[in-house]
């Protein structure tokens, strides 16, 4: 077995370093998987950043990357549905199986979550990496680990679709066309939405959004007013959204949701919003439109896989940059300077993977 | 026939007048009924003070009054569920039947509802009121007319508990001790909650609170902070509330419920509520807790009915004060004063049925 | 106005009889529609051969037709939704909009529907025929009359889906591929199915089904048991069908639904079956196989005319045969022989609409 | 440590022989238990009788034994939710936490369910046992070990009300007044359904089903015909049952509750019928009744727990009889012979357990 096991970790603000980690050894319900892909999320690039998110802070080091696929090299003597050989992709949150939570199916708030790269949890970002076989997805074979690794952010597309109910004849309005609207277009037109329509302030990523099937795209502009832009939104729909989607976190979008949604739909708040916020809550509210969060996932992967398997979603247009695991900080730093426009950031740690595009 | 009708008209801010108007004669659909007990509601007197509502405002004369109960005395010629003599509960919305929202079950949510004493519909404190027969609901023997006008708020109740999905083992928060939460508590330990706390300001309604079944009340004193609240309540119940409504309309008690809900769980806000509110909304939403709205009721008067006709819920103790037609002004002195901590209000129209404490 | 309103009325077994009628006038609720195109269903040929259907019997002379689309040609005077011109498809079950089951949102469950052509209601095979505003939906511009008239047997298929649940990733069986189990495919690939198989003893139509986008046909051959059934089943599918319909009515066919079903999935049987059935029931409904029913349809039709509007479903393959209304018994007749392999005859009732291919 | 492990084990057709087994010690995941009640169900004894149960057979001895409460004596060292001395009711079922099922929250329905006295999986009719400390439920003070091992039954009536969807207002029809029934129908009322009426041939099980709260009870008599009882059912209620349940499995029962569902209700089948049965399915679910089986229970102890511990439910009533491990044949021949009533036999395993009615 090698002994190369270069890894990126986070030791505090701003303070990314690649260093040489051992490789670990699967317990008897783990496996252990050479790292084909690792993509980059906002997360990251605020752990990053800041050093902390909301209530979790990085207070020693930690491997970072949580977005990842690759290839099972040694498996754990209970594991039985996974093989040497097997290709994969990695769940990050390793639930406990045990609490009320975990046995009632809503694992994603499972109350001792293991979380990759969420404090104080070692990431995936690293050559060779173990995991619960239980949270790994076999790929299949028209999948590549690219997608594989992009089925971390699909998830969370599935699981807002889940959580708003979208299906046949909904009418849709994503703001916000980041990588998490994206995959929520994504997942909305593949759970049967008859409209999406999707806004953000960046044109190219709604021209992305267009090639991805969004029906209709809409630039919002600094002179517009929230009450515009509203109006703007019921004029190209002919129509209210039933269900709308705020994927911004931010308080403006929060509130044209809030506003704009049909009486009896359904606002799903994805974005990670400010703590608090001013909003028209009581007259949302007032005609039943529900007010719902999702949070990350849960049993969503098999449904993006089919997604991806079955030709009805694509998500290499969301990718736009690759680099090997040796350039983290050139990666992380294009995510944060916004040059060339990035929507999704792939590193790739081990050489023999590395494309033709690096030599 | 009596040519007697005596009404009372809502002219415009505190210009409520008692006048005579003529006796309607029932449609096709219709029932005309003998008006017995008709309660007075928040929005009543909201009307009567500022001569608006939210987006409705009286800009006509307007009949008051949508908490009713009578015995039918004529019967529309397509009727065939009443007949005279019948004594019914008063559904005071007419929802058109015809429109998606009616089709699927919401009507609620009519677009066209023509709902009592809400600008410009007439609403029935009045003699003799005629109203569509789809909507009146025939009492059981055992309920007393009271009964029969306290139905519409416990209807609210019933309401709430099903939006929020109140059942067996749910641990229910309720913010606010007024007649809306109070509905909602007798509501929520008939659905099967184990464990109800109820908080106001004011104590006696909280000695009402636990004669009615609330397990803990709380009052609250105006040294406490919102941190305070949240941590009593957990303290109280060992544990978090998974189903926390606000029957105040307050934004600190929006914001204790928000705060204080169990992760996965549900706040239901009933409470009519700024038009803006600041709240932490997006912690609230990450932990998967839905927030929703329940606006009137739609198919629960059935419900509400079985509680009283059973006996597990007895509205008697909401009753502080009754009141002839001809008082009417002093019953509305009395809701806005809070003069004896009125908690429900009743106004008897007809002469025949004021009770000897009248006299 | 036309005096001409030639109907089809079935006077008992065999005796089907072209009449006039007098041209009905709307009531304030509906509107006469100038019929143009009608499908025969299975129910309309059962009738004409039996005089009876189940429970329901023709007992004085009936006019036939329940699949119709037209055009409204006077409007009641309560109607506000349609104006004269308007192309509609006709919902032939009118609910009385009253009773428990319409007010929440069941109102195929109506206890005094009136059902177009089931004994004693008149049904719209006929030149101009009154109806309902509230059942009567406004084509789009880009639907045909046919599409109009197919909506009805649509409705059903999309009405079982949504009873059965059929979503992202469902895995679905259908017995049978007469129009009941092609539209039941067409709409489960519309609600998201991964993979749909469907078996019949008919070569032909299940060359229909692939054309239609079934995944899988597998021709029943009489050699083959059921048990055989059962496994080939599996095998093509390389699992077990998460939800499978009969939409046959034949014993067997309900008995391998409920053999074949996966743990935990839904048995969904819309073919009407004999009254006494023989089946394994107890050993499905331990595996907590749900199994339901659909009885045709409640608030489906906005999704069926959607699913044709935007080109997801397309229900023209289903056309094998037209007739002008003239030659209804050689319609009736075709249906019951099976010559030329009908599935969905259609009958013209205006001259004006007969294609050239009558001429 | 006690070396005594006095054990219940069957070895074939009547062959139940008393030997010493060795003290299992907790895997890291487990708790070692001292056994301190244990009942006997149906199931039980039809192993006893004829050495299988539908598709499962006694092939090896195998320890009886599964409904079962005790205190814990010994723990692994992953466990972190118990103690030794903890009392707790034992979940017989060991689901796998890893496959689709268990991760949604559907664990009764787990393929490699590992479930007590179940061939190959031996029971708890022991005085000392391990069962994983995910399945273990600590017993509130207020519950005693004889409430610990009626849990198990309970849970099954609990399960069932949830499957079926019992809640308030639902009128309740039982099949049969065995354990299962009677704790259906202690479960149905504390769902919250408005009447129950329960059915049995025999008398004193009726008798105690009054005495545990149904509404009605009626002996059916050997003359009465099917659709006689249907008249009856109907006639006592007053209206038709909106959820009804087979807890008989006998053909004549499951075909009356398919009769006499109202329209749009539900049909749940507990009990454990003939593998092929003639009942009439499809005018059931022509009427959109639904058919459903409820299997064991999922997420059910919980409710049951907070039901004894709350005085809702008082299980005592069903404890007809006590017998010592040591006669445990005996207890399994009055289950058999039917002798003095019996409805719920408990066995004590251990002697410091034994009461004094056995001195």
């Amino acid at each position: 077995m090698a002994k190369d096991n270069l890894s990126a970790v986070l030791y505090g603000i701003e303070d990314l370093r690649l260093e040489q980690r051992s490789i670990p050894t699967p317990k008897n319900d783990e496996v252990l998987i050479k790292v084909e892909v690792v993509g980059i999320c906002g997360s990251d690039v605020h752990y990053y950043r800041y050093g902390k998110l909301r209530y979790k802070e990085v207070k020693k080091p930690m491997l970072m990357g949580h977005e990842a696929s690759g290839q099972v090299v040694e498996v754990g003597k209970n594991v039985t549905h996974l093989k040497i050989g097997d290709r994969v992709a990695i769940e990050p949150g390793i639930a406990c199986g045990s609490c009320n939570f975990c046995k009632q199916g809503k694992y994603n708030l499972c109350l001792t979550m293991q979380f990759c790269a969420t404090p104080p949890v070692d990431g995936n970002l690293t050559r060779y990496y173990c995991h619960s076989a239980r949270f790994c997805h076999k790929l299949p074979d028209n999948l590549s680990f690219e997608d594989g690794a992009l089925l971390e952010p699909l998830a969370v597309g599935v699981h807002g679709c889940r959580r708003g109910k979208v299906t046949v004849g909904s009418v849709v309005l994503i703001m916000g066309a980041g990588p998490i609207g994206l995959v929520t277009l994504l997942s909305a037109k593949s759970f049967g939405a008859s409209k999406v329509i999707i806004l953000d302030l960046v044109d190219n990523r709604l021209q992305v959004a267009k090639q991805l099937g969004a029906d209709y795209v809409l630039t919002i502009e600094k002179h517009m007013s929230e009450d515009d832009i509203v109006r703007k939104i019921q004029k190209i729909l002919g129509e209210s959204p039933t269900i709308s989607f705020d994927c911004s976190g931010s308080e403006i979008c929060v509130r044209i949701v809030l506003k704009v949604t049909k009486r009896g739909g359904t606002a799903v708040l994805i974005g990670m919003g400010k703590l608090e916020q001013t909003v028209p809550l009581s007259t949302a509210l007032f005609q039943e439109i529900d007010v719902i969060g999702g949070y990350r996932y849960c049993n969503d992967y098999p449904t993006a896989i089919e997604f991806l398997k079955t030709g009805r979603i694509n998500v290499q247009p969301l990718i736009t940059h690759k680099f090997k695991i040796e350039d983290t900080l050139q990666a992380y730093e294009t995510a944060i300077s916004g040059k060339d426009n990035p929507i999704k950031i792939l590193i790739y740690p081990n050489k023999d993977r590395y494309p033709a595009i690096f030599s």
